[in-house]
């Protein structure tokens, strides 16, 4: 293999591509390694951690096609303190030399023999989302999965496809104690009916690492894998097998209170009513007074003393009491979005819902605690 | 005790009093706490760790006078997040409550009887300096100090005094394997002669963290113990019994080879070259050709691959080739400030230098590896 490309464009790929590698924790070495393919006019960069490929794309002059496997956060930290100037790789033996103005670098690497076939998936059946919109679908809701969940249906993320009802993706995701859901728009209808899937939360956080708020996403479906395919780069991806939770169930939709809540304001409050809380049950009573529209926020710790907090603002319906966790509040407020929010309460027994008034299509529900 | 004070003036007190508390760690829970002075006319805080104390001073309204102590890190972390509007301080029984417009808490403290005395010190002998010179010599050498040392001595930084000779103090500190020096002048002569002093690498942590580029520190000196003052604000520190190595005999005076340097160009060659060290060992070696006007830097991992660096500069004086522990060298170049560096050796057995073209006053010496 002989060729030469811009550090940027190097650089650049590398990034994309390192990161999945298994990053020296015990496993097949083989993974650690991204693999340089020279091809006719172009680099091919893949890695692999048997979950989740990624591959993409570098310009280049390529003089001798041929492959080699190198660790990949090496080749990419180095690759990164170079000068923007053009470098020169070329392989002997298992060794990648790459050359710029001043500096001289050899490493070793694995024969690619070695490294795993990516799967290709037939780009047929292309849903088209613009990646702005996916980007903050998956921001909003996918904080809600617990990196260490055990219920495997609850470990991704759903894509639902709502066919033939609407041309809109929801995506929900939850670790049963709050959810979040996001619609939205496909850029073109839905042809046929599809299955839910589950998408992986390492998956998630790859395509949020990778796509910007600039062009449009396409996403590819074969049984039980994914592609999503950003601007020249591709990633595969299992799907978690499953039936996820009846989520539209728990959803209430006769709301008895509802306030409106200045979201920078309210997030503080509940933030200072935290340190009162109770450590292990985190719970922050809400009390509605529509008469004197009026929010009471009090927590309470025998050990540490007790906060109370009148929050002045419009709100309509019935009288109401009902106790969270505040974690659950915080990320869900946190995740809201600058502006105006409403809180929506049916009764101290029934999951709450905040909403953003910038994004209807928006929602986060938390369990209510049973109070003590 | 009952008083006013504004949100912001509490909140800024309570910052610069809050963290050298033990912070959770075993211990006197009282020395978790800060301590609140109502006074005619203002409210004084300190908190104490029985080898700093820090002692400020909040603007207030004061009703009545009186004391308490309430857990500090939690005090801080409360009023950081209420509006910046007034507040009213009561006590009842240890028990502090704070009460801003909408929200009120209650605060479990313990009984100011039960706090350390904070040492007072004479304000004699005045030793001023300006805070920007002492916060960027402190900033410039006291990461050479390891948090873990063992012998007393180098746990903390030299200042030293050097009477009669100078009007300067000088701040040194090391690890025995690398060493920074910083001069800075005094605003106004030294009366007597004066013992130099270790200050422990804590207290130095928390000079930086009061002092900002702005306006003067006040600096007094009795057996065992110094006095900063900054503002309003003063801490008191136990200073190390010992004997300080005798940094002047290992710098050396008669350099061979001298390098100039563009400094982040150089800092990431080393970075680079730092990939291709071997672990433990770090080491990567530097050969000066004065003839060819040419550094060149190389490193070799047997199971990495190695790495070569031609630095195009000036160069004076013989060839010499050195080896360095690259860490020292990354710490000593990205503590050195912009610009351009030079690099002055003598032999491959002897500490080699680098200093900084724009502050002449500091120095940062490495000590070399022998090749193996």
């Amino acid at each position: 293999m002989k060729l030469s490309c811009l550090q940027e464009n190097f650089s650049r790929g590398l990034n994309i591509c390192s990161r999945i590698t298994s990053g020296g924790k015990p496993g097949l070495p083989i993974l650690e390694n991204v693999i340089l393919i020279a091809k006719k006019g172009l680099l091919e960069l893949s890695s692999t951690n048997l979950e989740v490929a990624i591959t993409t794309q570098v310009r280049a002059k390529v003089e001798k096609q041929g492959k080699i496997t190198i660790p990949a956060q090496l080749l990419a930290n180095y690759v990164d303190l170079l000068p923007n100037e053009a470098l020169t790789l070329t392989t002997t033996n298992h060794e990648l030399t790459i050359k710029s103005k001043n500096q001289k670098a050899k490493i070793k690497g694995i024969s690619a023999e070695e490294f795993p076939i990516i799967p290709q998936i037939e780009k047929k059946d292309k849903y088209i989302i613009e990646s702005k919109n996916l980007k903050d679908a998956l921001e909003k809701t996918s904080f809600t999965i617990s990196p260490a969940e055990t219920r495997t249906e609850i470990s991704g993320a759903l894509f639902a496809f709502n066919w033939p009802k609407k041309n809109i993706l929801t995506i929900v995701s939850t670790d049963s104690y709050r959810l979040a859901r996001c619609e939205i728009p496909f850029k073109k209808p839905i042809g046929e009916k599809r299955e839910d899937i589950i998408v992986p939360l390492k998956t998630i956080r790859e395509i949020l690492r990778i796509i910007t708020n600039k062009g449009d996403v396409e996403l590819y479906l074969v049984p039980n894998q994914i592609l999503f395919v950003y601007e020249g780069t591709e990633l595969i991806s299992r799907i978690i097998s499953g039936a996820y939770p009846d989520y539209e169930q728990i959803i209430p939709d006769k709301i008895v209170t509802r306030a409106h809540l200045e979201k920078e304001n309210f997030l503080k409050i509940i933030k200072a009513a935290s340190f009162f809380a109770e450590p292990g049950v985190n719970d922050i009573s809400l009390e509605f007074l529509p008469k004197k529209n009026s929010l009471l926020v009090t927590s309470v710790n025998n050990k540490i003393g007790e906060h109370a907090a009148e929050v002045k603002t419009e709100i309509s319906g019935q009288p109401c009491k009902i106790t969270f966790n505040y974690r659950y509040l915080i990320d869900g407020l946190a995740n809201m979005g600058h502006g105006e929010i409403s809180l929506e309460i049916v009764d101290s027994n029934t999951p709450g819902l905040i909403k953003s008034v910038d994004d209807p299509s928006y929602l986060y529900l938390i369990m209510p605690i049973q109070p003590r």
